[in-house]
């Protein structure tokens, strides 16, 4: 197997955009082979959960290579639901590995806000177990069945989910790229309105536009993709063991470190998931980062903000950089690629290895990725 | 890179199924997986080009491996319009041939005869490009343009498009699994309904549900991938530099035939993307196994035929054994590994290797895989 190594990443803004997908993840593609100083790659992989509905296209891989000026290169479309993104870049990365391509293009967008809310909620909810929607089961409901479930078999408090919210947002004053761009206190998180109790409006990530790229190169370059790892669990919630930590993390984190020969200590900063606020704990723990119900106490402490022993999410995280969904797997590693190179002046954290959480569905295709500056 | 082998193939039956497409799916994952002697993949590539609209489900690859009795596999999903099963294969290929997973099962399926056709026709349509939908383009238009232009420029008759869907129904009528198994002679196609002027009911493809699936491993087994290629074209129509062949199947052939280190004079079966008549000749020059020009009076001369020099579509192909879009790549599949193992008495052709070809969308992402009995 080759090894693989990623020669440029970038981005666009991400937030309320106006251009069209195609041109969104255009942009990011080019952007991303002008920083691993490359023209043309061998293959590309487009990552997006659902351009039919969200924009009307179909056979939307040969459309964004068109877009790219690429129409000749070969290029497929990954979708694991939120985590899109993240498959879409182990599909590159086993072009690479196996020699099939030298040069891949992974590149991931969503746009969304130009549709209203409730139905974008409801496209998104198709995510969940057809038998339990029929419950009337949304995302944010799933969320907050775990997070009720996590303080009151955990104590985990209010303050400390809270927190995460805060700690990013703060995060994201410092990303030019943001969506949201402005601080918040533990009060505004806990006074803004109920989504689905106990989560409310700050809990919650917001709809977002944008799209990210990545370059994979068989190539030695400044980043080498360490490890990567994909965990499962059942599409039905009561049929899962625990609804308190997520299988599919541990399972992901557990193949990830595997292929990288190394374990939880080894990583300097983190992308995590935090589509919702507990989200982020329960992430930490299940990627190793934290032990079993430290997570909580450690992000009240300070210890996952910037400057702290560990800091998660420093581009913002889903909840202030924003949740583009298929962009937002390639978002995180874009942020890791730019931490591990020095390239994150007000927000550098010093590093040798990232990781980069991500999670599709109610937890059900969760990956881990692994990167190392070499 | 890693031999890669099919260790086993199965479909369900073609047509206007009651099952839901999970189900289906299911199904026929399960039967590869017995037909190869494994318990249990280590990884899933699923294929679906719309299941959001066409079943209203997202998140479809857990959906599947939860209902497979496979939540823990690591599972993904594959997308490239009506190419998806061909494209999953190849990133199935990828995953062995890198050595990230020993046996990967690759399953697609679409389920669309719940819904009215004009509904499916404008779902599918979805993949021209849409300033070329706006002026009302739709797939059996395009088809007949290409048709229009075959004849005119090309002097290719009536009856030699016709023959193709007549051959086509002869073969479906000796598999038990096809969508129609009946004979119709040139008269009947020359004289249904008119769809697209110049092309009639006769000459299309039915809408179709089913699934299939194939078992791939690192493993020596019966049948190898000798080769695998992907070629691709522009969206639109209007930025093609010919109408009348598909530069994406010739580069798809090109790289196809470069991997397996042979040619096409070795190929003695093939299954053809045949979704419209006139495609089955266009793909019969595009991937060289026929001369320019030649594809036409070979069909009318029963070169093609079962007993002929070199049958095609011994299943039946679209025409007959029906195109469940992202079921169909790995259906052609599955029958070149049933007529390589000497599997299918009443259509049996003496060959060792056989050629599948996929056509995604208007031409824009086509596939050629090579298989070869070991």
């Amino acid at each position: 197997m080759h090894d693989v190594w990623v020669a440029g990443a970038d981005m666009t803004r991400i937030g309320r955009l106006a251009e069209p997908l195609p041109d969104l993840m255009a942009v990011a593609a080019h952007a991303a082979l002008r920083a691993a100083d490359r023209d043309r790659p061998d293959a590309i992989v487009i990552a997006t959960m659902n351009p039919e509905e969200f924009v009307g296209d179909a056979n939307f891989a040969s459309n964004v290579a068109t877009h790219m000026g690429f129409a000749d290169v070969p290029v497929i479309r990954v979708e694991t639901a939120s985590s899109s993104g993240a498959a879409a870049f182990y599909a590159g990365f086993a072009q690479v590995a196996s020699g099939l391509a030298r040069t891949v293009v992974v590149v991931g967008g969503e746009k969304m806000t130009h549709l209203p809310t409730p139905k974008v909620s409801e496209l998104i909810g198709r995510s969940l177990d057809p038998y339990e929607r029929s419950y009337g089961t949304t995302m944010p409901a799933f969320a907050a069945l775990v997070t009720r479930a996590l303080m009151s078999r955990y104590g985990v408090s209010e303050r400390e989910i809270a927190q995460v919210a805060v700690k990013n947002h703060a995060n994201g004053t410092r990303n030019p790229l943001a969506h949201f761009r402005q601080e918040i206190t533990i009060d505004v998180v806990l006074e803004s309105r109920m989504v689905a109790d106990p989560l409310r409006l700050y809990h919650c990530c917001p709809i977002s536009d944008g799209a990210a790229a990545v370059v994979l190169t068989a190539e030695r370059a400044s980043v080498r993709v360490a490890g990567i790892g994909q965990g499962t669990d059942s599409l039905a919630l009561r049929h899962r063991a625990a609804l308190t930590s997520f299988r599919a993390t541990q399972n992901a984190a557990a193949a990830a470190f595997a292929m990288a020969g190394f374990g939880p200590d080894r990583v300097d900063v983190a992308e995590i998931h935090d589509a919702f606020a507990p989200f982020e704990l329960i992430s930490l723990e299940d990627t190793g980062l934290f032990p079993h119900g430290k997570a909580g106490p450690a992000t009240l402490d300070g210890q996952t903000a910037l400057g702290g022993r560990l800091p998660i999410n420093p581009s913002g995280g889903l909840k202030a950089r924003g949740h583009p969904l298929a962009a937002t797997g390639i978002a995180q590693i874009v942020e890791c690629v730019w931490q591990l190179t020095g390239s994150v002046p007000r927000r550098q954290v010093e590093c040798n290895v990232a990781l980069a959480q991500s999670i599709g569905g109610p937890g059900t295709n969760n990956w881990v990725t692994l990167l190392e500056a070499r």
